[in-house]
């Protein structure tokens, strides 16, 4: 590692972290209408921290929905070029009584920063942006770098996708860099090598025509609760498999090898169960964890709501009933194909529950799978064997940033997800949160992958 | 009918219902204790509505809970008494968006009262101190009267029934008389001779100690709104029966002359779906939809909640997910036991769908059965052959008024249930009406009554 940059690193410490504290500080929840002043603010910081960092330029693109930040140094026609990935949009707060620091008051408790996007994904956005200025200010920067900072990654990426393929030249570059993952842990680096993609559908189903006293009504008329539930309960069997007829068709089965290596992968399967308070894994039959939550699809609710929901008691027969479920999808399926199978098959169950229902697709995306054997992974996997001591193993994440598969399709150009949150972060809970040693490891390792990448490119 | 009573009721037309007007415009929502204040004056209010109507007293009874409003004309320890009972609560109003008018601002279109408890049950109650009012001022009274007005009926009566067992000899009466049902129609007036039972149980079903990220952790961990569905999905069977243990040990079954004359109630299937806008009644297998609704017990989710319901999407698998179930009762189901099962089926079934249930009662009534021969029914029935000019109709309502099995076990008095209401009323939804035929036609009614058990008791 370049000296110069690790003192200009050790140097700058406390400003980068009060930087970070004044981004995260802006409330910028892309699902919420009223947060649209703090999305434009934000946008607007993050360009002058562009600049500030040393970017030739920095311009705020409008889009039809949230801006775009895009940003570039460009050092030479013959370096490679990086094209930096990140959002600065977070996701809701809600419940906010679970929160025991305020979400948008930073603070620095237990070695770590706490508030909502502490990791997702303002705190490892700005790693980047660091990590480039010290490139810059050091002259240590052998790569062209171009940032390109959305904010509707948490409700579907919509106006990136078109901005993209409307400004392809702008954005040629040999690879796209995004830390938006987790590590398996701190003594196991890893990097993320596939993603699940998602159909997100919100459904309602409605029975009567107003809501009716549940004494004078009820045993004679659908109850569009009961039925919801029956309906939801109905597309999962005791096997946990989905019941959607068609829905693994296109399900990519991985061979007996391929498996051996995903479990391969350390996992500490009772860590992983004490952590989130439940007595045990519980999945689809004949995977193991860590294959449920990387390469087979899911259906979850993500919400459901009906009838009283207040204090006490009120007896009625609701209306309607909703759910918002989600939908993730692995390696062959398109979330076009499953979305309109799952609404079909909701509305070919519906009558014999008794209800109608209106299913609306929300969003979607494609799951995405990483090559191990390009130079930008062997980049990213040097850089990260420097700073952890341990070289990084790849690994199939059950999450989904619909937008990698997007940039494939729409730039030609394959990510490197070199992420370094972990499963404790919270992300999209309360307490989310960052651990310092992770931030600061992460503004590290990032200049080494400019370093292998530009000399694997000569 | 007394041409003196029939003067003074035609007289004082308006004057009663801006009365009802003031009284509708206070909101006392007993479920919500920002209402308190509320409760507060609407109890005033009607301890000044009985003076006014003649009462010798009126007294505010404090309890634990909601005060209770007693009065009483007392003309001679010989004449029958008649104890009045009435309740000054009403429901919540929401979803207020769906009320055309303002819930608590009453307005008299298209022949009817529009606003909260215009029906249910400030109309009815008050019906019966314009009644009483009538018969003092034209001297007519025959009975000595008694009124006792609560203001937790919506909230399970929870004051009334401490309050009965402690005021027993103040409450000693013949009979009953309560206005808080409806008629099978204005062509069809009915009796209500059967009231079911409830057990209203809150659930809360936990998984996992936080929300997770429904990519990170998706299919390989319990989704307790997944595990809920599935669980009240499975509390009833392809044929509509309730699969709780026990759950019907004790239901009283009818012989078949019994559902033949409650079967033969007029009554207009199509026109009951249609008023509802669903295009089939549905139910238990093997039983009607009279039946269904006045003989049988139920299983209704009046309200559920779970994870993200905001704008949006919000992609998470939730913490816990709640539902709120209102199991109607019939005659021989005791809810205590009922509670009990239910409690005991969830907690049972909980761990094969992965999650912990809390359960949490919170309130239960006794089903009621009256009976036709007694002098109470009797007078009753030919007072509204009088103004209906058609002998009324015995009816199973499928509704419960908790505390008339209370009284029953309480003061050992039968009620007789002369309500005056109609299903179309809309009581617990949105746009509760009462149609001003209605108020008026009881209003005549009810001084017929007290003749007839006057002279029945002589």
């Amino acid at each position: 590692m370049n000296t110069l940059v690790s003192a200009y690193l050790e140097q700058h410490r406390d400003r980068f972290l009060q930087e970070l504290f004044d981004y995260l500080r802006i409330p910028s929840v892309s699902s919420q209408s009223e947060h649209q002043p703090d999305i434009q603010r934000c946008a607007e910081w993050l360009q002058g921290a562009l600049l500030k960092a040393g970017a030739d330029l920095a311009e705020i693109f409008p889009t039809a929905g949230n801006p775009i930040v895009y940003g570039e140094k460009i050092i030479s026609p013959q370096a490679p070029t990086v094209l930096v990935y990140g959002h600065y949009d977070v996701m809701p707060v809600d419940p906010l009584e679970l929160w025991n620091t305020e979400p948008f008051e930073p603070v620095v408790r237990d070695g770590k920063i706490w508030g909502r996007g502490a990791d997702d994904d303002k705190g490892q956005a700005f790693m980047h942006v660091k990590a480039v200025e010290a490139l810059i200010a050091t002259g240590q920067l052998r790569c062209n770098v171009k940032f390109m900072f959305e904010g509707e990654e948490e409700i579907g990426s919509g106006s990136l996708t078109t901005w993209c393929a409307e400004h392809k030249d702008m954005l040629v570059a040999d690879v796209i860099l995004v830390s938006d993952t987790s590590l398996l842990g701190m003594d196991t680096p890893s990097i993320t090598c596939g993603l699940r993609g998602l159909a997100f559908v919100e459904v309602e189903a409605t029975g009567p025509n107003r809501d009716l006293h549940s004494g004078l009504y009820g045993g004679a008329v659908v109850n569009p609760v009961n039925a919801l539930c029956q309906m939801i309960g109905s597309l999962t069997d005791a096997d946990g498999r989905i019941t959607i007829p068609g829905f693994y068709d296109d399900v990519q089965e991985f061979s007996a090898a391929e498996r051996t290596e995903i479990n391969a992968a350390p996992f500490d399967e009772q860590a992983f169960v004490s952590a989130i308070g439940v007595r045990e894994p519980r999945g689809e039959k004949g995977y193991t964890t860590l294959e449920r939550k990387g390469i087979r699809p899911t259906l979850d609710v993500c919400g459901i709501w009906g009838g009283y929901t207040g204090e006490g008691a009120k007896t009625i027969i609701p209306s309607t009933a909703h759910a918002k479920v989600s939908m993730r999808l692995v390696a062959g399926q398109d979330f076009h194909k499953i979305t309109r199978q799952f609404v079909e098959h909701m509305e070919r169950i519906a009558p014999q529950y008794g209800v109608t229902v209106r299913c609306t697709p929300l969003h979607g995306g494609y799951p995405y799978v990483a090559p191990t054997d390009s130079a930008a992974y062997q980049a990213a996997a040097r850089a990260m064997e420097d700073t952890f001591g341990k070289r990084p193993v790849p690994f199939y994440s059950g999450g989904s940033i619909p937008i990698i598969s997007t940039f494939e399709r729409t730039l030609g150009i394959k990510s490197i997800l070199m992420g370094f949150g972990l499963d404790t972060d919270a992300i999209h809970s309360p307490n989310e949160n960052y651990p310092l040693e992770n931030f600061y490891r992460g503004i590290e390792t990032i200049p080494l992958f400019y370093h292998y990448f530009a000399e694997n490119h000569r």
